[in-house]
């Protein structure tokens, strides 16, 4: 039985050398990652520096004010003026009759991070690093996976924040709400323009749920700590400490404290709800009251706390001089409405980006439109630095493009093309023209393939690679070059 | 280094002999399946037999013509009268105008081969053994693995067909198209009562894709054989042989001989397509005509199809003596319109399931009709006997019920409830009755739940356990009751 010793032996050492080199491996990248990880090389912070000190002081007296309230994971169909028949949103639906509503706006990503910091920043999510997933606590496992895969789990330093911007060209700046854009010291709000905060640095199911006063933890999360842990009303780990049934009335109160404090300055308000995002704990002065279930709730609380702001800017005579926008940072998770479109959040078809986007400002913005006008959120940053008078930071791709026509007129999209950038991954997955979208592949098992749809007709049911080749082609070349683009300059230096 | 030397031995051993021992076991399996495997078990055969002696014979000139036409994979929004923009589908469309549809008719299961079998016994899938996804072909790898799992391959003898029952009865049954029922001898069509067929005893993708004269290959597919093949428009294997470009006019031809052949005496003609199923090979006369791309072609392909089986009907003086059905065996896959409907083929959400139903008998059934009682496939089976006069088998459960007053009056659904079973399993995965649907759960990762609907007011978006916490319990006892019922007597014998 030798011949049987020895095999034994043989698959023996295999095993344990192939075990434990996996070990060293992953041991020497961690080491890497612990001593030499660095969330923000310095070389482009001089630029940065240049441009905030070249930005001129706004006039005071005529600079406009700005609201911009993000909902999480809120989907395309979520709101009755965006055809839910289970949810009641009285406060949105004439918040878009007063002003304009747009029916082809996108958020970035399919998912958080990325899509907030395209939002902030103007730019694609692979500009800022953030084209990886979501970030995560630094105490968490996951944020060192993250760290040993090569990816980033903070927002660079260098990155350009519309509140930067507008806090050097005198603007007060307040964010609430959720962050999801960092957590070490040197990548929270607070240093990232906003002069005031007051919020969680994660997600609404992520630990830990601490509720920030700028960099200050004044409501702790006390909940028994997993490396793991998400939350989920209907499971075992609720967080102790924060009453996230309180959250959405919490900011509501903070946010229209920051307009009262700021009244006589412009100012920039980022209202960024931690709400729909599971778990769905109701406000309990109304739970229950929605036919839609916790989660209608939940979407009633922040139609109730829009309507709170609104109602805040009219009792203060400021509704004439702000610009309200309303949006979601992406599409219906499993739970939410994706109001007909295909696919959900982490998805890049149409239901995990395409998302409602209310803006109002009485005067200014045109009153009961509703736009089909292809826009995205990075044009927010453009747009409203547009408002402000401020020029665009000259070093660097800026993504987004002035909607100010589009709002002030109902005019046609300023977009020859929009990309759309995957939950995971620096390349672009698809691009869409006014009525075309090209998705490099379906992602269906062994058949997956290159899908051409006719968003004018239809909701991605259709491949029409065969019927259209040359359209096809075209944006199959657009999508080449984009993805050659930002492999070669992913941050998008000029 | 002893030590060292020891555990490789340990390490060794304990890996060799975990390999060995699924070996034997898997031999021991396999040599089962080979020597013993029992497609068909004979106590049932018996009473079978006795039914089907015990029908009285129809009455030649007064006894109805039955058309079932079946599409396979078809979604609930790929037909212009459901709301496609990209195909047209006249036929059809007109076809619904002179006769009546259901918005809330559904298959009996998200896959082929228990949707089938459903339709065609009036009994939900775990009744006839076809719980378990699709049946293969003998000489593929997959159907072994089959039955080394416990999982039939072929349909029990002792089921009960349509097509059974009304040759029993005097009728000329035939059958074009795809079985997907079993393959080897004594589970063809001709061994379930089809007198007549012409067709693909597999689906549109797999392997063998040999075209049937009755029990004769009339064309062989001369593909390469792969184990595992499967094909694809724009796969590296396209069938040799069979001319897929040519199946749905082939086998409008030979339904069309069919009811030529017929047209002196009652007869059931059941034209199951292969199509809009993938590959997508549209008949080369009208290819790239569809504003749908290939899919659309091949889904006008049909509708031509459907006319002109329509207009030989028409020709022949039979439209008034004939009931013609057309509907879809599952919900879209990948590519199709689920018609905003949530999920696809192989989800028991509505969109895997929910499929149209057309049907059409002047002067007999309601015209221009569109009803919202729901129904299933397994009720045509009861509907078409009760039209012929015949009595249900009294052995057996048939899960499915008489539709004639919907048919003919628009009256509410006869059902108080209906089930959903899964792709795999033995349990229904859901329940509803007119207005609620509870799914045990929506398999959404570690967050799973159960799921209440509203279907009137809401596509499955949002969860109202919580909202309506009585209708869920009540539900999940119904579909409580019902699994312990098939899990103690899965056939449904009386």
């Amino acid at each position: 039985m030798t011949w049987l010793r020895r095999l034994a032996m043989f698959v023996g050492v295999t095993v344990l050398g192939t075990v434990s080199l996996a070990v060293v491996v992953l041991l020497v990248r961690w080491a890497w990652v612990y001593w030499f990880y660095e969330p923000t090389k310095p070389e482009h912070a001089a630029q940065k520096a240049a441009y905030l000190a070249s930005l001129p002081r706004v006039d005071a007296a005529t600079a406009p004010r700005f609201v911009v309230i993000l909902f999480d994971d809120l989907g395309y169909g979520d709101l009755s003026v965006q055809g839910n028949r289970l949810i009641h949103t009285p406060q949105l639906d004439r918040m878009a009759a007063e002003g304009l509503r747009m029916t082809q706006f996108y958020s970035a990503s399919p998912v958080c991070t990325p899509s907030r910091a395209a939002l902030l920043s103007g730019r694609y999510p692979v500009r800022s690093r953030t084209h990886q997933h979501v970030f995560f606590a630094e105490e968490l496992f996951a944020a060192t996976v993250r760290k040993m895969l090569g990816a980033a789990n903070e927002l660079p330093r260098d990155e350009i924040l519309l509140p930067e911007a507008l806090a050097a060209a005198g603007y007060a700046t307040g964010m609430v709400g959720k962050w999801h854009l960092g957590g070490i010291p040197g990548h929270q709000p607070n240093d990232f323009g906003f002069q005031e905060y007051f919020g969680v640095l994660w997600s609404n199911d992520m630990q830990p749920l601490h509720l920030y006063r700028n960099r200050t933890i004044e409501t702790r999360d006390e909940t028994e700590f997993s490396r793991f842990g998400f939350f989920d009303e209907d499971g075992p780990r609720t967080p102790r400490g924060v009453d996230q049934r309180l959250l959405t009335r919490r900011y509501t109160e903070e946010a229209i404290a920051f307009i009262e404090r700021h009244r006589d300055q412009p100012f920039l308000l980022y209202l960024a709800h931690t709400a729909p995002h599971v778990p769905h704990f109701p406000d309990p002065e109304h739970a229950g009251s929605s036919a839609g279930g916790p989660y209608g709730d939940v979407v009633e609380d922040l139609d109730r706390s829009t309507g709170a702001v609104l109602a805040a800017l009219e009792r203060l005579g400021l509704a004439t001089q702000t610009l309200v926008v309303v949006t979601s940072d992406n599409g219906a998770d499993y739970e939410g409405s994706p109001g007909g479109l295909r696919g959900r959040k982490q998805e890049t078809y149409e239901g995990g980006m395409r998302v409602p986007l209310l803006v109002r400002w009485p005067g200014r913005v045109s009153s009961g439109v509703v736009s089909e006008a292809m826009a995205m959120n990075i044009d927010l940053f453009p747009t409203l630095l547009g408002l402000a008078g401020l020029p665009l930071p000259p070093d660097r791709v800026i993504d987004g493009v002035d909607l100010t026509a589009v709002w002030r007129s109902g005019a046609a999209s300023p977009h020859d093309l929009l990309f759309y950038f995957p939950t995971i991954g620096a390349s672009p997955a698809a691009v869409r023209d006014a009525r075309f979208k090209y998705l490099r592949e379906t992602g269906q098992q062994w058949r997956s393939k290159p899908h051409l749809s006719d968003l004018l007709l239809d909701q991605e049911a259709h491949n029409l690679v065969k019927r259209h080749p040359e359209e096809a082609s075209r944006l199959r070349a657009v999508l080449d070059t984009m993805t050659r683009a930002v492999q070669q300059n992913p941050r998008g230096w000029r």
